[in-house]
């Protein structure tokens, strides 16, 4: 179904295909995960900027992108292998399609992306519209921000279509969302379609029309004020799911050349009725969410109510992502000691310093991909004063469907290199709350890194105090794995189940920072192999490397990390097997270690 | 003078301390170079809020803190030896003084730290009240927007100081400060002196008062429109020079448990005749400025305009530091193709990845302590798409006198770690210029850090290419100095002259990513010495060591990088001695690895 193909559909065709493609994805998503509820509310949108716009010439720049769905399949892809090896990607990928004019995958960078593409194209002498579509919450967004109130000469032929669906991810707490959505978020989505039917038929001619709608609104709004103070014409509020309307506008605005933004009222889940219902809970869908309990995030959720009672000063600090750390039962027990910034991942981080320096323990909850967003304020806020603020780090290493744009690759080396700052990982959900109250018990900076789906339940051997940093979890002779996280020890002890009889000692490298510098240089005439699911670059085995070379210590290390790419989705395990970190490399590896060993 | 002398003063002694105090700055950042227009500006703003509020009980939360010296006057710092050694840092530090609630250094995090203090002294039943003092550039910072806008429930005692000078620390180019200060941007300074003047003596009850200002001023501004959505009192705009205004608007505040935003406008540069009239100039002052024509930064805007004419696919962006990456010139010569993004890193950063993909080639000019508050934006936005954007990084490895907050110690680490991205350390200015050319010859993301100060003239020897990646500068027999960036080859050179009759090899790693496999490979049966100004901590020793432990090759390699903490306020030689990292300290243990070479 090529783009081009709905260029001479009329308005009836576009309907009828909206709700094909509605059940496309609704299918699609059943079967392979993906984000449902923002891609419903987009679909009549992205289809009247097919039909008006003239991508790939004109430049289409998806916000997060996790709305992208219609616009993948007007672009001739197959969702049905969405998110799988090999199929078509979630988020946008130039390398996937042409049509994609940007990879995205994190909120907020839209309108700089349009800005500094329109830059570049009026100086060259192009002619190429650019269209940005971003949700509300994504405007919330420091970068969105950032990008909208920069210098008000905003360049011409450029267009940000606002999705206004008045609900975020969770609920939109966000002052600068009520504030620009006043009345949609007072009269809901029904009234307002009321209201903008009337507007709308009044309308002609483009010029009143623009006008009338401007000024109608105006008094009633006072949106605009920001947008136009901002350079850009405000045009709206129109109805999302009217493609009729939405088609009228988009071609008058295609026809001038001034910067615009509209903004369309959409509803989350459009056209199913259970996400309509509850959007929060249909955001994203996981295939295989059935696996819940088991999860390092539900851990994190008992954890936190077990200590909140006895510890009055432990507070949770989310972006945007209660439930997906893990937060909804703590949230709903203590609904006041749970802080939500939206998708702010840089004030969600600075408040929690000053939440440290106030007297209480906040524990900042975030995705190990969105946590990098913030690593300026970890530096500078948190760790400079070494404040007492516990960074949970989840789905940190390989992250499967999400791929690119999401993979928890970088924390290791962003995080060890912090001053002030320990660095855990915990190699089952009871080691996760042994780490825990001891990286509390420290009274300064910690963060506790830790992977997505199901938390394995290992056993645990030694509990982690000062003295046992790191444990044993398996003697053995001559080569020794050091493993750093839950699926790195998880895959060691089966590595050493597959070399049998061969005994590699299993070492569960729970702290990365600090290392257990006693066990290191215990260990330091075997040969060792550091094994982690993170970049090799600056990560764990790195630390390793580091200690040795500090010391002036030759040894036989190999480091087992990530190669440096970026990995695109497919199963955790399938990304683990392409970059050569699964059980069976592991055991090849240690293998190859004791029969060089022989050699000598 | 401790802070508690002023609370009787009458509001003449405290418009004759004013004056004292502002002869006091002057003199003291002539003599150790310093902030002068944003402090100058800030006096009297400073000595209200000392007047009327309890510090340090109540909390005083400085945004960026270059505005802070009257403060640290206030309360019992001497300024003779600012930013020296030993002497009072030029920003806020809680380890100098418990007036200082929190360390800064970077923009836009106050009003965070602030709201999330208030959440913790809410929670344990506080009575202290909490005061942010932000200027107008950083709330356009997208994390102080994004604390700005967040939930409308601001919390009670809570008092945002909008020091409005209408400049930043360049000119100021955002929409949103215009959108808020429409009215001081129009009528400048001397006008909204008047009015206000008028305004103010009609007022006498607060109630009144405050009510008198807001709705007055309000159809005037529009400005409260912001705050007041945002859930702050609107109060102002005032006269922030004028010491009875500021106690009386201050006092009725202190009164009220709502929060509050007060809005002073006040003059950059006020009361030094010089700074009044080129603020910008003046911001921050350096002590040894006839340096200047010889730094990396002068050297970057001659190889910009050397080439800007011939590649005009060039442009330049930068996040309101203009003339501190040294753009000046360029800027001057080439207006239309330098991109000023104010202090905001990310829409730098992502605005520059639009331009590539538009087809040009933006310089991304930021300090290295800056570029890591849009670490997530070279990652997602540049590099997942590999797009040739060029870092240049600036105040790379120790700055100085600007201390803990501005360290440049962080970037090898962030950036070797980023997929598709290749990290240069030039030696000398002319060794700029070539891997300025090879970097962009590559057609992808690349970053080039380079220190402050006076950049050395080493002579090349050899051209950087494909097959020349490091260069041997000193042949040399057993021991080998690897030595990263200029600071450390120029170390290294002296090192050597130090030990002679020993002969080190010196090289000059110029590429940290990728690295120069062969000649490294090549060194191995020596004994090796990583030398770097930069964390040792996924460094560029790191990196070696990581070289070797991949390929499992047992080697002597000796890291010498910086000791992980933060680095205190001295000059950067003197940094250099406290960690061990001066050309002495090198010379000392290349004779050490001699001698234990000959022990064997």
């Amino acid at each position: 179904m090529p783009a081009k193909d709905i260029k001479n559909h009329t308005i009836k065709q576009l309907e009828t295909l909206a709700e094909e493609i509605r059940k496309d994805i609704v299918s699609n998503v059943k079967n392979c995960g993906g984000h449902l509820s923002s891609n419903l509310g987009a679909v009549e949108l992205t289809l009247a900027l097919h039909k008006v716009f003239d991508f790939p010439k004109d430049k289409l720049i998806f916000d997060v992108g996790h709305q992208s769905y219609t616009h993948k399949l007007l672009t001739g892809r197959d969702l049905s292998r969405l998110r799988t090896k090999g199929g078509a990607s979630g988020f946008p990928d130039p390398e996937e399609s042409e049509y994609d004019a940007f990879a995205a995958g994190h909120s907020g960078t839209s309108v700089a992306l349009g800005i500094g593409y329109c830059a570049a194209r009026d100086l060259r002498g192009g002619t190429e519209k650019v269209v940005c579509l971003i949700g509300d919450a994504s405007l919330g967004n420091g970068a969105a921000l950032e990008s909208i109130f920069s210098s008000e000469k905003k360049p011409k032929n450029f267009v940000v279509v606002l999705n206004d669906n008045g609900m975020s991810i969770d609920k939109n707490d966000s002052a600068f969302f009520k504030a620009i959505s006043k009345a949609t978020a007072k009269k809901r989505y029904r009234k307002v379609n009321t209201v903008l039917s009337r507007t709308f038929k009044e309308t002609s001619a483009f010029g009143k029309y623009l006008r009338k709608i401007k000024y109608s609104v105006k008094g009633w709004l006072n949106k605009n004020y920001f947008f136009e103070r901002c350079g850009f014409k405000y045009v709206g509020p129109v109805n999302g799911h009217d493609l009729s309307e939405l088609c009228a506008v988009l071609e008058n605005i295609r026809g001038i050349d001034e910067p615009v933004l509209l903004h369309a009222v959409t509803q989350k889940g459009r056209g199913y009725a259970a996400a309509e219902e509850d959007p929060s809970r249909y955001h994203g869908v996981s295939k295989d969410f059935e696996d819940s309990d088991n999860t390092f995030s539900a851990a994190l959720g008992n954890i936190l109510l077990e200590r909140a009672q006895k510890d009055t000063r432990l507070l949770a600090v989310t972006a945007a992502m209660t439930d997906g750390v893990g937060l909804a039962s703590f949230a709903e027990k203590y609904p006041d000691r749970v802080f939500d910034a939206g998708i702010c991942e840089s004030f969600a981080v600075a408040m929690a310093a000053g939440m440290a320096k106030g007297g209480m323990r906040p524990v900042v909850c975030l995705y190990s991909t969105f946590l990098q967003r913030a690593y300026d304020q970890i530096v500078e806020e948190v760790c400079l004063s070494s404040l007492p603020v516990l960074f949970c780090v989840d789905r940190a290493g390989l992250v499967g469907a999400d791929g690119k744009t999401h993979q928890g690759l970088f924390d290791v080396s962003l995080l060890r290199g912090i001053p002030n700052l320990s660095v855990y990982a915990p190699k089952d959900a009871a080691e996760f709350a042994d780490i825990f109250d001891y990286a509390l018990s420290k009274n300064a900076p910690a963060a506790i890194r830790y992977p997505n789906g199901v938390a394995p339940a290992l056993g645990a051997r030694t509990q982690i105090s000062d003295e046992t940093l790191w444990e044993v979890l398996e003697e053995g002779e001559d080569v020794a794995v050091l493993a750093s996280g839950a699926r790195a020890v998880e895959r060691a002890l089966r590595a050493r189940e597959l070399v049998f009889p061969l005994r590699p000692a299993v070492i569960n490298c729970r702290t990365i920072k600090p290392l257990d510098e006693k066990m290191l240089a215990s260990l330091a005439g075997k040969r060792l192999i550091a094994f982690e699911e993170g970049y090799a670059e600056g990560g764990f085995g790195s630390a390793a490397a580091e200690f040795f070379a500090e010391r002036n210590m030759p040894v036989s290390l190999k480091i087992m990390g990530a190669e440096n790419t970026f990995v695109p989705h497919a199963r955790a395990q399938e990304q683990a097997e392409a970059l050569r970190l699964s059980a069976q490399d592991l055991a090849a590896e240690i293998k190859k270690q004791f029969s060089e060993m022989q050699e000598k």
